[in-house]
């Protein structure tokens, strides 16, 4: 019978996703470490948010139950990530370094950590959407965990827990050739569009179903943050270099902002939803005009991969196409790919909310944690 | 650098699945070997049909691009598995044993294989749904790859390469609750009524669909075969299982057959066929009752987890449901969970075909060669 393994853990951020994930590490650890024939034992090390930061130059393990309050008692700043980097390549196991910031600063180092040996799951789109030497940086310091790099994991980061990169990098690996990615990345555009312009007919003024997705929590705290396109733009980046395009940044395509020219200055988004109305007849317009079409307006991306054409922004469907029948805050994403036809194979459900994001990064961690040990 | 590394392959079985697997492995094996940083050389070490045996008692490998000669001019009648275990079992490298049959014998060595440190990759259903202590020893013997048993992976039993058990299995690892699992599991009943009854109107007798789907290649030989509906029981009971019941079998549950018990008798498919419009008005009358409330008939298999009712056969569907939506052979699978709530993850595409089963099955090998090298 083989030796109990270990695998230490270190979280950085504690916000919607990162206390999600907490929670389901300790579930996590606690049915590991009492598998009858193979224990596996967790140990968090580290645990920071962005002030604080709680660790032990003893690799002494912080108590899952209590990390909050630990945490809350710490007197330590944050540090930044070189010194985190070095502490944990010093711990008594193989560490997995799990990121659920949006944070840029903790994605450019990246390749330090991955370069030590220490695996990255994580949620953060930054580290995979930025400039394209930064993904080539990261993939060349992971080597795929061979040499003495770490694994890096990041299902994540489009599409929650949905298993959308999973998918993807199987069709790619087994050698199908993956011709259009297409779909309704965003859960705020999903939900939006959705109530603006459902199937069947009804729906209130966009700026009225704009303020009701913030109202409902749906939003950013700025909705223009959701309506400049920037985040379906990221996620449309990151899947099309793993279809193998060089997708230089999110901003090196064609992205069409909702926000109206005349509101980019506008110095908050409050006041930006007070004058969203004035433009509520050009939506209006687009509305009518599908609607003559028998079609519904929906904010979709799509990567070609032939034509190396990546886009984003408002197309009309058909009321029939899967697209249309989006329902709620729901994602979908369908690959069209030579193995799978005229007929794609689709993957739809939430692409939002800490729970469902947590899975998919705990879904990470297991792969890595059995790739470890 | 770390030193080359080196995987043998065993393919047993090459009818439709096992040809286009051993072409996506000719591929696999090309770009494995050729990675620059870390690469991974694959030996085919044994190749098998019924009759016919390919092997070589110095492991010399089998060239990828004449196995197919090599194999007919091979003299070697087929071993037993347990013959093939002893040869597996003294490889110069760790083993991965490819099952492309249906074959009940060949899954009933599964363990023998797993204890000998041989990984198994498989569509076969047969090993997995059909008596429990059968699954329980193979699950028992792989540990996971653990200890010394090798690992098992079987992706392709349940809508070929889509990617329905990795989902399922994530689900439960990272500690969802998984609810309730529906959708359409067979391509030939997913073609026979979404042509009997599309969404809109129209459609033949079903007697007329059924011989049309046998024409089209869509249903087995004999398409009783399809109807029994015990294709889509052993699914069920594979997908049951790994939500934690502990289905006795695929005759367990209530199964609608659709085949009139007057023909079960039939002597052969052709006789069945000549006979089966005798109970077309059967057919019609549902189909009418469910137009008569907007609604289409599918054929489906549903667990519900809570209640351990897990359960196959006809049932009306809302002409807005996306199993009502479905189109061509295609299968959709809808997880309902806790973290998911009202909306469910579903999984959409082509179910069945060569190319895409191999794609699953070369989608496990790839993991598989990633744990052990």
């Amino acid at each position: 019978m083989p030796a109990p393994r270990q695998v230490c853990i270190a979280v950085i951020g504690v916000g919607g996703v990162g206390r999600c994930f907490l929670t389901q590490l300790q579930d996590l650890s606690a049915r590991l470490s009492q598998s009858r024939l193979n224990p596996i034992y967790l140990s968090l090390i580290l645990v920071s948010r962005s002030s604080k930061l709680l660790h032990s130059p003893s690799y002494k393990p912080i108590n899952l139950a209590t990390w909050e309050d630990d945490l809350n008692a710490s007197t330590v700043s944050v540090l930044p990530p070189s010194e985190i980097a070095s502490y944990l390549e010093n711990a008594p196991a193989r560490v997995v370094l799990v990121d659920n910031t949006s944070n840029q600063d903790v994605a450019n180092a990246y390749p330090l950590f991955l370069k030590k040996g220490i695996s990255v799951v994580t949620p953060n789109k930054k580290a995979f959407s930025d400039s394209f030497q930064l993904w080539k940086d990261i993939f060349d310091a992971a080597l795929n965990g061979q040499g003495s790099g770490g694994y890096v994991f990041h299902e994540s980061s489009v599409g929650a827990g949905l298993p959308v990169i999973s998918t993807l990098k199987e069709l790619v690996e087994t050698g199908d050739e993956v011709r259009k990615i297409e779909g309704v990345f965003s859960g705020t555009m999903s939900f939006l569009f959705n109530s603006f312009m459902p199937v069947g007919g009804g729906g209130g003024s966009f700026s009225a179903e704009v303020k009701k997705a913030k109202e409902l929590g749906y939003t950013e705290p700025d909705p223009r943050d959701d309506l400049n396109g920037l985040d379906v733009a990221r996620k449309l980046t990151i899947l099309a270099r793993l279809a193998g395009l060089e997708v230089e940044s999110p901003t090196s395509f064609p992205v069409q902002s909702l926000i109206p020219k005349e509101l980019e200055s506008c110095s908050s988004g409050d006041e930006f939803l007070a004058r969203l109305g004035e433009f509520d007849d050009d939506m209006e317009k687009l509305k009518k005009e599908a609607a003559d079409e028998g079609k519904v307006v929906r904010f979709v991306g799509s990567i070609d991969v032939a034509k190396n054409d990546v886009k984003v922004g408002l197309e009309k469907f058909d009321v029939s196409h899967p697209i249309a029948a989006l329902k709620g805050s729901d994602n979908i994403i369908s690959f069209y790919t030579k193995r799978y036809g005229d007929n794609p194979l689709i993957i739809q459900g939430a692409g939002a909310g800490g729970e469902v994001t947590a899975m998919g990064v705990t879904g990470d961690l297991v792969k890595v944690i059995r790739l470890l040990s």
